[in-house]
């Protein structure tokens, strides 16, 4: 869903080889968005079926958080641009029930997972096609909104792919584009393990050509594509004893998993050594405990074409 | 309102002395909580106008963010340790016109000025008395409710200060405390030397015998008071150029003017050299800039008193 897995590999240039020395198992490695034609790194195809549930959990976890505001018009024509294994599709197909969404992934087998998903979902709202956002193969003015989540995060030129979506939007038409933000993560008890630890994949993703910090963007980066009346919020996940299901679902099963998915690619990296990781791990488990707090803070921004 | 200026100077033990030291011209030393009876220290003194006026600008830029949901039902006698000038006074008395609030700060020049802020907002429901937080002049359950602004950061016994809060207030009543967190802090560009100027902040408050992340804990120390129902919400400052009067009333003259209020004190304490702190204040302002984004988290805890 978020995090450092996602990641984009490009033609040409460093963040190729950045991209397929990055990590071979990495959770969300499924998502990854990457250029037309272009070989398919060995880990694209490793993710397990844990991680792909791990990846849905979550999203049903934030969804009010993140989607609730998001409903589209009966009969209007909506892109998800980055559709990943289909967890944001179900939602928002769910949420606009008379839009019609087309959404885009570079991965085959991502796309076969969104397929799936769909089905079980009884969606029928929504269909799927094999493309890349830079080289999206749609007219322009194709669509009356787009969507875009937990993608820029993981892409080396989040201008470029922005303009190629806004290309696709109808004057009027809106672009909705929602992404994390590791830096904005605080917790209670205060660690400089975990503090290092969640560090760790920034820099990781980092050199494979994202930017784990791209969520405080938002407003540059929407109002730099040309769009107007851009308003970006934050959504901060607040996490303390007093809702459980949260404590559980995001900051043990959601963030936690997420930074000791990167374990061997930190150690590997020199980031680390093997006892600090171990602490930072254990210092993130204490903010899950009963006198822990934990907070992340999502970034959901909005902007209409002219 | 917030920052490392409204210190308290406690008798005995490392926290005096380091308050002492610290800094003279502090932006908020008028809010100082001092222990009865106790040597006012020079620096309480040494506010000047213009920085009561930026702490009572503060207050009313953040007003509805932080109190809007604070009222109090007609009749109740409300407790409000630690008032300082009075910022949170005049909005509080305002909110809520059929309560009584009897405000309490062991500075008797805040309370003149507490005085003087409420008369001429014709306020006619608050008293002030000069008492101090830890050893209050009233009896065990006298208020219905208490209210505890930007004190439990600058203390260095606050789970005490919060069991004579607790003390004094009915069975059935509650406790509404509201605190910042410098460790929220996240902003864009991202600046090393902007961080690092943060961090004199907290690193000063800490020596103080405060703490500037304590927002974050509020959740633990009330439920360590042993209040009820404890609830706990972030409270976030985004700030972009979408929101002109946010970036001039708190990037710019409320939080990049805190930090720059410490510049002597942390170039005394060595924590930072002249060079590096202006690159840091340039940094934040540069946060306030078109493409700049500026991000703080307030917390505001409420629990029950059983």
């Amino acid at each position: 869903m978020f995090g450092p897995g996602r990641r984009v590999a490009e033609p040409g240039g460093a963040a190729v080889s950045q991209t397929v020395a990055g990590p071979a198992r990495a959770p969300g490695a499924d998502m990854v968005i990457r250029m037309p034609g272009e070989r398919i790194p060995e880990y694209v195809h490793g993710y397990s079926e844990r991680e792909r549930a791990r990846l849905l959990d979550q999203a049903s976890t934030l969804t009010e958080l993140l989607h609730g505001d998001t409903r589209y018009p009966a009969g209007s024509n909506v892109l998800e641009a980055g559709c990943g294994v289909g967890a944001q599709t179900v939602i928002l197909a769910r949420n606009s029930p008379g839009a019609r969404f087309t959404c885009i992934d570079v991965s085959s087998d991502s796309l076969e997972a969104a397929r799936a998903r769909t089905r079980a979902a009884s969606i029928e709202n929504a269909t799927f096609q094999q493309a890349d956002v830079y080289g999206l193969p749609f007219p322009e003015a194709s669509f009356d909104h787009a969507f875009v989540c937990f993608v820029l995060e993981h892409l080396s030129r989040p201008r470029e792919a922005l303009a190629s979506v806004v290309s696709r939007l109808r004057p009027g038409g809106t672009l909705t584009v929602i992404e994390g933000d590791h830096g904005s993560t605080f917790f209670h008890p205060y660690d400089a393990d975990a503090r290092r630890a969640i560090d760790c994949l920034v820099t990781l993703q980092a050199r494979a050509g994202g930017n784990a910090l791209l969520g405080r963007q938002l407003f540059p980066l929407l109002s730099e594509a040309q769009l107007h009346d851009v308003v970006v919020s934050p959504r901060m996940v607040y996490v303390d004893a007093s809702r459980p299901e949260w404590v559980e679902g995001f900051t043990r099963n959601t963030f936690t998993a997420m930074v000791e998915g990167v374990r061997e690619e930190a150690l590997a990296a020199g980031l680390v050594d093997a006892a600090a990781w171990q602490r930072g791990i254990a210092g993130l488990r204490r903010a899950a405990g009963a006198d822990g707090v934990f907070c992340y803070t999502f970034f959901k921004g909005m902007g209409v074409k002219p």
